[in-house]
């Protein structure tokens, strides 16, 4: 039985239109919504199991993805934005009226992410956004009380609908994020 | 190329024999050496790739596994015995002279994985042991000098040579540690 993970993985995913620059996304206020524009395709766009990342009702996943932070301007109603987790990581700037997190910013300058906003592209309506590449954090949807029976079949429908499931991030990813480590160690190598 | 990844690897991987319960763990001091009894096969073997597991020198990989930990008694010589970092989820109980690790033992009682001491089987002489199962912490590797660009070839010798590679833990025990999550939150379903 195939497993529901998100609309943008159930319904086929899409390739990402060759020139395409990108959209604007929008809240799910039906008056005067939030509105981001964000003037690049994106990056590493991915289904995400973490339970801090935002997704529409009834997905099992997230799908986020990364833009360059200078690719993001905020173009209407500013006022209505507020970070969910002002400790977390990746600083979530959410609609205070419907909740929709607009874009994840990472303002420690140290981090291998930093100067990478993290956007849903289905905010935008938009044709031509890469659809996701991979499935991470694919435990993680146990602690949003996902039974730990049903983890098999949730990978097996990951890998079937194209996206290979990690219980982190994609291997390029950890091995960017253990560079970094590396050079606050000084332990980096380059060949 | 193959990468040399471990001697219990790199030598073929050993299948643990039907009815085998333990051996003594030796340190590799060539007096008075520590000596630890475990009573019970190695359970969750693995080559593991962080920075903190001790392996013998020239590994690119520790082989790290559990067992129970009322089957780990200490022998001889208890008096070398030093906790490496106190402050570490696993205390490492290490021969304070030649600086092996003889086990490894989470004392946080809330912890998934509290009940198992972390093993390395190849401090013992007896056959009969599960060798490695999965590769754990891959990208961590990086963090000890391997070159971002020789990744692709690591985990594809993991690969060739029966350990599927992961950056984290593998999906069974990263699932035993959301659940354990999703309790302490009170997330937890069980269907």
């Amino acid at each position: 039985m195939s497993i529901a993970i998100h609309p943008a993985v159930d319904g086929g995913i899409a390739k990402g239109a060759e020139g395409f620059s990108g959209g604007t996304l929008r809240c799910h206020c039906t008056r005067d919504p939030v509105e981001v524009n964000v003037s690049a395709q994106v990056a590493f766009n991915h289904a995400c199991g973490c339970t801090k990342c935002w997704k529409p009702q009834g997905a099992l996943f997230s799908v986020v993805g990364v833009v360059p932070r200078e690719k993001v301007a905020i173009t209407a109603h500013p006022e209505k934005l507020k970070v969910v987790d002002e400790s977390a990581l990746i600083q979530r700037h959410a609609c205070s009226a419907c909740g929709v997190h607009l874009f994840g910013r990472i303002e420690k300058k140290d981090h291998a992410f930093y100067g990478l906003d993290f956007i849903h592209t289905e905010l935008s309506k938009e044709k031509g956004w890469q659809g996701p590449e991979f499935a991470a954090f694919v435990s993680s949807i146990i602690e949003s009380g996902t039974p730990p029976s049903k983890m098999q079949a949730v990978r097996q429908s990951l890998e079937d609908k194209g996206l290979t499931p990690y219980d982190c991030l994609s291997p390029a990813l950890m091995d960017l994020l253990a560079a970094q480590a590396a050079r606050a160690k000084g332990t980096y190598r380059e060949s």
